[in-house]
Protein backbone atom coordinates (compact mmCIF):
# COMPACT_ATOMS: atom_id res chain seq x y z
CA UNK A 1 0.00 0.00 0.00
CA UNK A 2 1.16 3.14 -0.70
CA UNK A 3 0.62 6.90 0.85
CA UNK A 4 -2.31 7.73 2.31
CA UNK A 5 -3.73 9.61 -0.96
CA UNK A 6 -6.48 12.10 -0.05
CA UNK A 7 -9.75 10.57 -1.75
CA UNK A 8 -12.15 12.75 -4.26
CA UNK A 9 -14.15 14.32 -2.07
CA UNK A 10 -11.36 15.86 0.13
CA UNK A 11 -9.54 16.47 -3.05
CA UNK A 12 -12.35 18.70 -4.34
CA UNK A 13 -13.12 20.39 -1.25
CA UNK A 14 -9.07 21.17 -1.19
CA UNK A 15 -9.27 22.58 -4.40
CA UNK A 16 -12.81 24.42 -4.49
CA UNK A 17 -11.10 26.53 -1.24
CA UNK A 18 -7.92 27.22 -3.09
CA UNK A 19 -9.47 28.34 -6.29
CA UNK A 20 -11.74 30.88 -4.38
CA UNK A 21 -8.78 31.99 -2.16
CA UNK A 22 -7.38 32.43 -5.41
CA UNK A 23 -9.83 33.98 -7.82
CA UNK A 24 -12.80 34.66 -5.75
CA UNK A 25 -15.81 32.69 -5.11
CA UNK A 26 -17.82 33.87 -8.07
CA UNK A 27 -15.49 33.66 -10.97
CA UNK A 28 -14.93 29.91 -9.89
CA UNK A 29 -16.73 26.98 -11.41
CA UNK A 30 -17.14 23.53 -11.26
CA UNK A 31 -15.15 22.37 -13.95
CA UNK A 32 -12.21 24.59 -13.01
CA UNK A 33 -12.95 22.70 -9.14
CA UNK A 34 -13.02 19.18 -10.69
CA UNK A 35 -9.75 20.51 -13.26
CA UNK A 36 -7.57 21.21 -10.61
CA UNK A 37 -8.86 17.79 -8.17
CA UNK A 38 -7.87 15.96 -10.87
CA UNK A 39 -11.40 14.67 -11.53
CA UNK A 40 -14.29 14.69 -14.17
CA UNK A 41 -17.09 17.22 -13.51
CA UNK A 42 -19.90 14.06 -13.05
CA UNK A 43 -17.70 13.37 -10.29
CA UNK A 44 -17.82 16.76 -8.81
CA UNK A 45 -21.52 16.41 -8.75
CA UNK A 46 -21.53 12.45 -7.58
CA UNK A 47 -20.37 14.34 -3.94
CA UNK A 48 -22.08 18.11 -3.88
CA UNK A 49 -24.75 19.48 -5.65
CA UNK A 50 -23.19 23.17 -6.42
CA UNK A 51 -19.62 24.59 -5.79
CA UNK A 52 -21.36 26.51 -3.10
CA UNK A 53 -22.07 23.37 -0.50
CA UNK A 54 -18.26 22.47 -1.00
CA UNK A 55 -17.95 24.53 1.58
CA UNK A 56 -20.36 22.83 4.30
CA UNK A 57 -19.26 19.55 3.04
CA UNK A 58 -19.51 18.14 6.82
CA UNK A 59 -22.65 19.86 7.96
CA UNK A 60 -24.61 16.42 7.96
CA UNK A 61 -22.02 14.16 9.44
CA UNK A 62 -21.49 16.84 12.33
CA UNK A 63 -25.25 17.59 13.06
CA UNK A 64 -25.38 13.71 13.03
CA UNK A 65 -22.54 13.03 15.42
CA UNK A 66 -23.91 15.88 17.74
CA UNK A 67 -27.53 14.37 18.09
CA UNK A 68 -25.48 10.61 18.36
CA UNK A 69 -23.31 12.09 21.10
CA UNK A 70 -26.58 13.83 23.21
CA UNK A 71 -28.12 10.97 22.79
CA UNK A 72 -25.45 8.37 24.27
CA UNK A 73 -25.16 10.73 27.09
CA UNK A 74 -25.96 8.81 30.66
CA UNK A 75 -29.30 9.06 31.49
CA UNK A 76 -28.28 11.13 34.47
CA UNK A 77 -25.87 14.03 32.42
CA UNK A 78 -27.00 17.38 32.73
CA UNK A 79 -28.42 19.05 29.38
CA UNK A 80 -25.18 20.75 29.22
CA UNK A 81 -23.18 17.47 30.33
CA UNK A 82 -25.03 15.75 27.13
CA UNK A 83 -24.19 18.51 24.75
CA UNK A 84 -20.35 18.25 25.87
CA UNK A 85 -20.91 14.74 24.84
CA UNK A 86 -22.01 15.44 21.61
CA UNK A 87 -19.38 18.30 20.51
CA UNK A 88 -16.64 15.39 21.98
CA UNK A 89 -18.41 13.33 19.10
CA UNK A 90 -18.70 15.43 16.86
CA UNK A 91 -14.85 16.36 16.47
CA UNK A 92 -14.01 13.36 15.25
CA UNK A 93 -14.63 14.65 12.06
CA UNK A 94 -12.00 17.54 12.11
CA UNK A 95 -8.02 17.18 11.61
CA UNK A 96 -5.10 18.46 9.68
CA UNK A 97 -7.02 19.25 6.99
CA UNK A 98 -9.52 21.18 8.60
CA UNK A 99 -6.94 23.10 10.13
CA UNK A 100 -5.21 23.78 7.33
CA UNK A 101 -7.51 25.17 5.35
CA UNK A 102 -9.48 27.37 8.19
CA UNK A 103 -7.91 30.40 7.51
CA UNK A 104 -8.46 30.40 3.50
CA UNK A 105 -11.81 29.22 4.42
CA UNK A 106 -12.92 31.74 6.94
CA UNK A 107 -11.72 34.53 4.43
CA UNK A 108 -13.85 33.11 1.65
CA UNK A 109 -16.69 33.32 3.67
CA UNK A 110 -16.10 36.88 4.27
CA UNK A 111 -15.71 38.20 1.43
CA UNK A 112 -19.05 36.66 -0.12
CA UNK A 113 -23.01 37.56 1.36
CA UNK A 114 -24.01 34.30 -0.30
CA UNK A 115 -21.40 31.83 1.86
CA UNK A 116 -22.39 33.87 4.73
CA UNK A 117 -25.60 32.98 4.65
CA UNK A 118 -25.25 29.52 3.76
CA UNK A 119 -22.71 29.26 7.12
CA UNK A 120 -25.88 30.84 8.92
CA UNK A 121 -28.32 28.44 8.00
CA UNK A 122 -25.06 25.59 9.29
CA UNK A 123 -25.65 27.20 12.66
CA UNK A 124 -28.99 26.86 12.64
CA UNK A 125 -28.78 23.54 11.49
CA UNK A 126 -26.68 22.34 14.23
CA UNK A 127 -28.54 23.96 17.32
CA UNK A 128 -31.97 22.22 15.47
CA UNK A 129 -29.47 18.74 15.17
CA UNK A 130 -29.05 19.72 19.56
CA UNK A 131 -32.12 20.50 20.23
CA UNK A 132 -33.38 17.71 18.97
CA UNK A 133 -31.82 15.30 20.69
CA UNK A 134 -32.49 16.75 24.00
CA UNK A 135 -36.18 17.15 23.40
CA UNK A 136 -35.62 13.11 22.53
CA UNK A 137 -34.30 12.77 26.38
CA UNK A 138 -36.76 14.51 27.70
CA UNK A 139 -34.56 17.72 28.35
CA UNK A 140 -38.03 20.08 28.43
CA UNK A 141 -38.39 22.77 25.10
CA UNK A 142 -37.15 25.81 26.49
CA UNK A 143 -34.15 23.95 28.33
CA UNK A 144 -33.21 21.86 25.27
CA UNK A 145 -33.31 25.55 23.12
CA UNK A 146 -30.81 27.09 25.35
CA UNK A 147 -28.42 24.34 25.98
CA UNK A 148 -28.11 23.61 22.02
CA UNK A 149 -27.50 27.34 21.73
CA UNK A 150 -24.75 27.36 24.04
CA UNK A 151 -23.80 23.98 22.16
CA UNK A 152 -23.62 26.15 18.83
CA UNK A 153 -21.55 29.03 20.77
CA UNK A 154 -19.15 26.61 21.99
CA UNK A 155 -18.74 25.11 19.18
CA UNK A 156 -18.02 28.41 17.21
CA UNK A 157 -14.98 29.76 19.91
CA UNK A 158 -13.66 26.40 19.89
CA UNK A 159 -13.86 26.16 16.16
CA UNK A 160 -12.21 30.07 15.78
CA UNK A 161 -9.48 29.09 18.44
CA UNK A 162 -8.60 25.62 17.40
CA UNK A 163 -8.37 26.84 13.62
CA UNK A 164 -6.11 30.04 14.75
CA UNK A 165 -3.72 28.10 17.18
CA UNK A 166 -1.44 25.20 16.84
CA UNK A 167 -3.55 22.32 17.57
CA UNK A 168 -4.60 20.79 14.51
CA UNK A 169 -6.38 17.49 15.79
CA UNK A 170 -9.58 16.27 16.43
CA UNK A 171 -9.32 15.48 20.04
CA UNK A 172 -7.85 18.72 20.21
CA UNK A 173 -10.51 20.42 18.97
CA UNK A 174 -12.82 18.30 21.14
CA UNK A 175 -11.39 19.71 24.24
CA UNK A 176 -11.03 23.30 23.67
CA UNK A 177 -15.25 22.62 22.77
CA UNK A 178 -15.65 21.51 26.24
CA UNK A 179 -13.99 23.80 27.80
CA UNK A 180 -16.10 26.90 25.71
CA UNK A 181 -19.25 25.37 27.05
CA UNK A 182 -17.66 25.43 30.78
CA UNK A 183 -17.12 28.81 29.75
CA UNK A 184 -20.70 29.61 28.51
CA UNK A 185 -22.24 27.36 31.22
CA UNK A 186 -20.29 30.02 34.11
CA UNK A 187 -21.19 33.08 31.96
CA UNK A 188 -25.25 32.04 31.90
CA UNK A 189 -24.95 32.40 36.00
CA UNK A 190 -24.24 35.94 35.35
CA UNK A 191 -27.18 37.09 32.90
CA UNK A 192 -28.81 38.72 35.49
CA UNK B 1 -41.50 68.37 -6.23
CA UNK B 2 -42.80 64.65 -6.92
CA UNK B 3 -45.68 63.56 -4.62
CA UNK B 4 -44.46 62.15 -1.75
CA UNK B 5 -45.97 58.36 -1.71
CA UNK B 6 -47.18 57.24 1.95
CA UNK B 7 -46.93 53.77 2.37
CA UNK B 8 -45.37 52.70 -1.04
CA UNK B 9 -43.38 50.30 1.11
CA UNK B 10 -45.80 48.62 3.00
CA UNK B 11 -48.04 47.82 0.01
CA UNK B 12 -44.69 46.59 -1.73
CA UNK B 13 -44.37 44.50 0.84
CA UNK B 14 -47.95 43.18 0.72
CA UNK B 15 -47.71 42.59 -2.73
CA UNK B 16 -44.78 40.80 -2.55
CA UNK B 17 -46.14 38.49 0.22
CA UNK B 18 -49.75 37.77 -1.84
CA UNK B 19 -47.22 37.03 -4.80
CA UNK B 20 -44.58 34.62 -3.08
CA UNK B 21 -47.96 32.79 -1.46
CA UNK B 22 -49.91 32.68 -4.25
CA UNK B 23 -47.56 31.93 -7.34
CA UNK B 24 -44.28 30.99 -5.04
CA UNK B 25 -41.26 33.14 -4.93
CA UNK B 26 -39.30 31.98 -8.21
CA UNK B 27 -41.99 32.52 -10.27
CA UNK B 28 -42.67 36.41 -8.99
CA UNK B 29 -40.25 38.75 -10.88
CA UNK B 30 -39.41 42.52 -9.64
CA UNK B 31 -41.88 43.98 -12.25
CA UNK B 32 -44.67 42.16 -10.88
CA UNK B 33 -44.52 42.87 -7.23
CA UNK B 34 -44.40 46.70 -8.13
CA UNK B 35 -47.55 46.27 -10.38
CA UNK B 36 -49.24 44.76 -7.76
CA UNK B 37 -48.46 47.32 -5.58
CA UNK B 38 -49.48 49.91 -8.46
CA UNK B 39 -46.07 51.47 -8.13
CA UNK B 40 -43.08 51.98 -11.02
CA UNK B 41 -39.91 49.27 -11.11
CA UNK B 42 -37.75 51.85 -10.09
CA UNK B 43 -39.58 52.85 -7.20
CA UNK B 44 -38.97 49.21 -6.23
CA UNK B 45 -35.98 49.70 -6.23
CA UNK B 46 -35.83 52.94 -4.36
CA UNK B 47 -36.57 51.06 -1.41
CA UNK B 48 -34.65 47.45 -1.98
CA UNK B 49 -32.60 46.22 -4.10
CA UNK B 50 -34.06 43.03 -5.09
CA UNK B 51 -37.11 41.03 -4.81
CA UNK B 52 -35.58 38.77 -1.45
CA UNK B 53 -35.00 41.71 0.61
CA UNK B 54 -38.60 42.51 0.65
CA UNK B 55 -38.89 39.98 3.39
CA UNK B 56 -36.16 41.04 5.39
CA UNK B 57 -37.80 44.73 5.48
CA UNK B 58 -37.45 46.35 8.58
CA UNK B 59 -34.19 43.84 9.92
CA UNK B 60 -32.24 47.22 10.08
CA UNK B 61 -34.45 49.12 11.75
CA UNK B 62 -35.23 46.30 14.20
CA UNK B 63 -31.14 45.89 14.80
CA UNK B 64 -31.16 49.42 15.33
CA UNK B 65 -34.17 49.12 18.04
CA UNK B 66 -32.64 46.51 19.70
CA UNK B 67 -28.92 48.42 20.23
CA UNK B 68 -30.70 51.45 21.14
CA UNK B 69 -32.78 49.95 23.98
CA UNK B 70 -30.32 47.90 25.09
CA UNK B 71 -27.63 51.02 25.20
CA UNK B 72 -30.33 53.21 27.13
CA UNK B 73 -30.92 50.29 29.95
CA UNK B 74 -29.57 51.92 32.95
CA UNK B 75 -26.38 51.63 34.39
CA UNK B 76 -27.09 48.89 36.76
CA UNK B 77 -29.42 46.70 34.26
CA UNK B 78 -28.15 43.49 34.15
CA UNK B 79 -27.17 41.62 30.79
CA UNK B 80 -30.70 39.82 30.29
CA UNK B 81 -32.41 43.20 31.72
CA UNK B 82 -31.03 45.59 29.24
CA UNK B 83 -32.16 42.69 26.71
CA UNK B 84 -35.57 42.96 27.91
CA UNK B 85 -35.92 46.63 27.25
CA UNK B 86 -34.43 45.92 23.74
CA UNK B 87 -37.08 43.91 22.81
CA UNK B 88 -39.49 46.04 24.14
CA UNK B 89 -38.08 49.36 22.03
CA UNK B 90 -37.98 47.04 19.01
CA UNK B 91 -41.62 45.69 19.71
CA UNK B 92 -42.41 49.35 18.24
CA UNK B 93 -41.79 48.15 14.45
CA UNK B 94 -44.77 45.73 14.81
CA UNK B 95 -47.92 46.35 14.30
CA UNK B 96 -51.11 44.81 12.80
CA UNK B 97 -49.62 44.89 8.76
CA UNK B 98 -47.16 42.18 10.52
CA UNK B 99 -49.57 40.01 12.02
CA UNK B 100 -51.36 39.35 9.29
CA UNK B 101 -48.74 38.81 6.53
CA UNK B 102 -46.73 36.85 9.51
CA UNK B 103 -48.25 33.08 8.61
CA UNK B 104 -48.09 33.76 4.66
CA UNK B 105 -44.62 34.81 5.28
CA UNK B 106 -43.96 31.53 7.22
CA UNK B 107 -44.81 29.59 4.35
CA UNK B 108 -43.22 31.08 1.76
CA UNK B 109 -40.08 30.95 4.14
CA UNK B 110 -40.47 27.58 4.20
CA UNK B 111 -41.17 26.62 0.94
CA UNK B 112 -37.77 28.55 -0.10
CA UNK B 113 -34.17 26.82 0.88
CA UNK B 114 -32.83 30.40 -0.73
CA UNK B 115 -34.87 32.55 1.86
CA UNK B 116 -34.21 30.22 4.99
CA UNK B 117 -30.40 31.10 4.45
CA UNK B 118 -31.38 34.75 4.04
CA UNK B 119 -33.83 34.65 7.54
CA UNK B 120 -31.02 32.58 9.00
CA UNK B 121 -28.97 35.33 8.47
CA UNK B 122 -31.63 37.90 10.18
CA UNK B 123 -30.89 36.28 13.12
CA UNK B 124 -27.70 36.69 13.02
CA UNK B 125 -27.71 40.21 12.27
CA UNK B 126 -30.28 40.54 15.58
CA UNK B 127 -27.41 38.70 17.43
CA UNK B 128 -24.72 40.28 16.01
CA UNK B 129 -26.28 44.26 16.95
CA UNK B 130 -27.46 43.21 20.74
CA UNK B 131 -23.84 41.33 21.51
CA UNK B 132 -22.02 44.62 20.22
CA UNK B 133 -24.46 46.88 22.55
CA UNK B 134 -23.91 44.85 25.61
CA UNK B 135 -20.33 44.97 25.16
CA UNK B 136 -20.33 48.40 25.00
CA UNK B 137 -22.36 48.87 28.36
CA UNK B 138 -18.77 46.57 29.69
CA UNK B 139 -20.86 42.95 29.65
CA UNK B 140 -17.93 40.70 29.18
CA UNK B 141 -17.29 38.76 26.12
CA UNK B 142 -19.20 35.36 27.17
CA UNK B 143 -21.95 36.80 28.83
CA UNK B 144 -22.70 39.28 26.25
CA UNK B 145 -22.81 36.74 23.69
CA UNK B 146 -25.10 34.28 25.69
CA UNK B 147 -27.68 36.89 26.55
CA UNK B 148 -27.77 38.22 22.91
CA UNK B 149 -28.43 34.81 22.30
CA UNK B 150 -31.09 34.29 24.79
CA UNK B 151 -32.46 37.43 23.42
CA UNK B 152 -32.70 36.37 19.95
CA UNK B 153 -34.51 32.70 20.83
CA UNK B 154 -36.78 35.00 23.08
CA UNK B 155 -37.41 37.27 19.46
CA UNK B 156 -38.27 33.95 18.09
CA UNK B 157 -40.78 32.49 20.38
CA UNK B 158 -42.57 35.56 20.85
CA UNK B 159 -43.07 35.82 16.85
CA UNK B 160 -44.28 32.79 16.43
CA UNK B 161 -46.95 33.35 19.49
CA UNK B 162 -48.17 36.62 18.56
CA UNK B 163 -48.20 35.64 14.73
CA UNK B 164 -50.33 32.44 15.99
CA UNK B 165 -52.62 35.04 18.17
CA UNK B 166 -54.61 37.11 18.07
CA UNK B 167 -53.02 39.72 20.22
CA UNK B 168 -51.88 42.14 17.21
CA UNK B 169 -50.17 45.05 18.51
CA UNK B 170 -46.51 45.83 18.58
CA UNK B 171 -46.99 46.69 22.56
CA UNK B 172 -48.38 42.84 22.72
CA UNK B 173 -45.46 41.50 21.09
CA UNK B 174 -43.74 43.57 23.33
CA UNK B 175 -45.29 41.72 26.33
CA UNK B 176 -44.87 38.35 24.70
CA UNK B 177 -40.81 38.90 24.00
CA UNK B 178 -40.42 39.90 27.59
CA UNK B 179 -42.58 36.90 28.99
CA UNK B 180 -40.36 34.87 26.43
CA UNK B 181 -36.71 36.06 28.04
CA UNK B 182 -38.14 35.45 31.77
CA UNK B 183 -38.85 31.74 30.41
CA UNK B 184 -35.60 31.73 29.01
CA UNK B 185 -33.81 32.61 32.14
CA UNK B 186 -35.33 30.19 33.91
CA UNK B 187 -34.19 27.98 31.51
CA UNK B 188 -30.88 28.65 31.91
CA UNK B 189 -30.51 27.93 35.45
CA UNK B 190 -31.40 24.32 34.55
CA UNK B 191 -28.96 23.52 32.21
CA UNK B 192 -26.62 21.57 34.78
Amino acid sequence: MGRWQPGARERLVIAAVDLFAEQGYDATTVAQIAERAGITRSTFFRHFPDKREVLVAGQEALSRLLAEGIAAAPPDATPLAAVALGLQRASSVFGPLNHELAPRLKAVIAANAELQERDALKSVGLAAAMTGALLERGVPDPVARVAAELGVLAFKLAFARWSEGTRRTGAQFGRLAVAALDELRAASTALG
